[in-house]
């Protein structure tokens, strides 16, 4: 059960002009299933993307970022479900450019054009056959109102579809912003989620588009972390449709660059914690805050050795303030010259370690209380500068096992 | 169970002279367990321990290299389990201290002759009243032929105890090995395990001794993982009472310093490989082999990576070839110029993957048949070089989650 994530609602959901969705049963892994998604872009929209650092990248994000580099101007992207495209070698470059060539010939497009978006098994080689034979059926079925079947549409070991929208004004012309994400496990990203799709009709000057997708990954999906494992697939793509008549947004530091980077922040975020609260086998949605270090690197990096350790993790889903255990992963975060005298550790406003050791006045009730809330804010005071950084994690569970050692079968 | 572990005999551990171990039931956190062991060196022995790189080290961590520091001759060690003493503050260094110092009053020794050990939950107070009123009767019980009860003394979540001994030749005179392990969980050590303690009756120069020991940790304590999770604790103790009567060993390099350490070594390995073995939960020992990497670093680094990975260790759990999970976490080591194409992947004698795809003659039945086995090699070849190294871990079961959300309760 996902924590505290209801449902998105279609009606909630706001077409972004410029934008149309279709959805298709294409039998990539399984029968009966919505796994193949197209989104078709008008003419001169603007579009960035960001990928995993993994290095061992899946065809279709080395294909998305040929294609971004070639600069004709996106026009469709083309996501499958069931199989990552992943481990698949040169093999699998070929299947991902032939499922591109493909659309663009439906569409009257050249290749480079499209951006191609795999999730699922890895080190399978991708049916295309299947996808091509889909296509037709996922363009026919092209609305502007498709924005859930698309969030449904990518979903893998995902219990919930994650959309989100909002609209603000800008320069007194409201402008909409709409988002989907999936993932579940496999979720440490590096750069994006395995998936993120946000679109707006707000027009934004292309030269903006990829320091605008990179600011808005790292305030959102590159803080979020369920097991540490980053995905060979992450991709998060953000599309400026240009359809509203605004001036065009040319610097982020602009007055309405900021409004409008803060509501698209605000949706990435959202998406990008749904994926933590959808998380394999979460009952708990955690954040942690690093604060007083010297860098927000830092901070950081001693905020996902909390998130990553096994020990906190269990700890959270048995709701047992086992809080020597943070300690232990603020220690072992890598920080050389850390002062274990200056820490200071508080679960939500209990006030748990004062100075590295426990606060005398910490009553073990108190850390309990806290331990059987669904949101609980971990937070850390390195007592060595005024930096700070959070990142959003879930715990770990007996599903978490259950749901990646049955993925498979 | 722990996987292919025969419980120890005590007959196969032999004694070694100069040293005396005494066991008693003190009462530190559960009653009717023996959680108390006193190791008695006589005067002459050589020394030396390396402790936990976590910068949150426990007070008794402290307190040893202050101890070893001080140069006076290390004559006895204070071991408890069931609470670590970390995360205690200053009060915490007063407690360590203070067992030292009762100790030292029964054996008419200075404090700094004393070496303390403890292991259990952190941050709760060490209750010194209780162990030092059990100090009498462990030390009623020191015998040299106590190595096993030492083995079953210092045990928490393991489920055996762990213990080796082995006899050598060194220059015509017979020669003694004996070492006990413990540690189930919070096991990714940085410089030793939880606790490891050894002893030969070799005569060994003083000034030998550190790198001796460093040596042995990092060949076997320092190459094993269960969760990651680096304690706050980590001990590894290494002493030579010199009663055996063969030429002082003054260099590991000389034939005779070869041999001492090519079998202390091997019981250090098989002591580290027993924890991983026992690992909470543990199904599977897993060896995991990187290959043709340019340092033996990052060899290390992409075999933590693989080690560390709750979707690599449940797919293991769940005998399930799911390889693609150990590729992605070849990618996301942190190598920044990885060559995905060059990645080759075999699971003991099955060539899975190559050139970074999937090995055509590659049949998921052989894979399976591999996964299947207790015991299993992941062997990576990064193509890049002709460093090598190897870790040890174990897979991520259903029991890792039970034993971690009931540890305290």
């Amino acid at each position: 059960m996902p924590v505290n994530l209801p449902s998105p609602l279609s009606a909630d959901l706001h077409a972004v002009p410029g934008v149309r969705i279709g959805v298709a049963e294409a039998g990539v892994r399984k029968a009966n299933r919505k796994d193949l998604t197209v989104v078709l872009i008008d003419e001169g929209a603007a579009v960035a993307g960001v990928f995993t650092r993994n290095r061992f990248c899946a065809a279709p994000v080395q294909v998305c970022r040929e294609h971004l580099a070639a600069g004709q101007g996106i026009r469709a992207m083309v996501i499958n479900t069931g199989n990552a495209n992943a481990g698949t070698g040169e093999d699998g470059l070929v299947r991902a450019r032939s499922t591109c060539i493909a659309l663009a010939r439906h569409l009257d497009l050249s290749p480079e054009q499209i951006l191609p978006f795999s999730t699922g098994v890895i080190m399978e080689p991708l049916p295309t056959d299947r996808i091509e034979a889909g296509l037709p059926a996922a363009l026919a079925d092209a609305q502007a109102g498709h924005w859930l079947r698309a969030a449904e549409g990518i979903m893998t070991t995902d219990t919930v579809p994650k959309a989100f929208s909002t609209r603000i004004s800008l320069g007194g012309v409201p402008v909409t912003i709409t988002g989907i994400s999936k993932g579940a496990g496999m979720i440490r990203p590096n750069m994006a989620t395995m998936l993120g799709f946000m679109a707006t009709d707000a027009a934004i000057a292309p030269a903006l588009m990829h320091q605008l997708a990179t600011e808005l990954a790292d305030g959102s999906f590159n803080r979020v972390t369920v097991d540490g494992d980053t995905s060979t697939n992450d991709s998060f793509v953000v599309i400026a449709t240009g359809k509203v008549t605004h001036p065009v947004v040319t610097s982020l530091d602009s007055a309405d660059g900021r409004v409008l980077k803060e509501a698209m922040l605000d949706v990435a975020r959202r998406l990008a914690q749904a994926i933590v609260r959808d998380g394999e086998g979460a009952t708990k949605f955690i954040a942690i805050r690093v604060e007083g270090g010297r860098t927000g690197d830092e901070c950081r990096q001693v905020a996902y050795s909390i998130a990553h350790s096994p020990l906190v993790k269990t700890a959270f889903f048995a709701s047992d303030p086992n809080l020597g255990r943070i300690l232990a992963a603020v220690g072992y975060a890598g920080i050389e010259d850390l002062d274990q005298t200056r820490i200071d550790l508080y679960l939500d406003d209990v006030h748990v370690a004062v100075n590295g050791g426990r606060n005398p006045a910490y009553r073990e009730e108190d850390g309990q209380r806290v331990m059987k809330q669904s949101e609980i804010t971990v937070r850390v005071n390195l007592g060595r500068g005024d930096a700070a950084d959070t990142v959003w994690t879930c715990d770990f569970s007996h599903d978490y096992v259950t749901i990646n050692a049955d993925y498979r079968s």
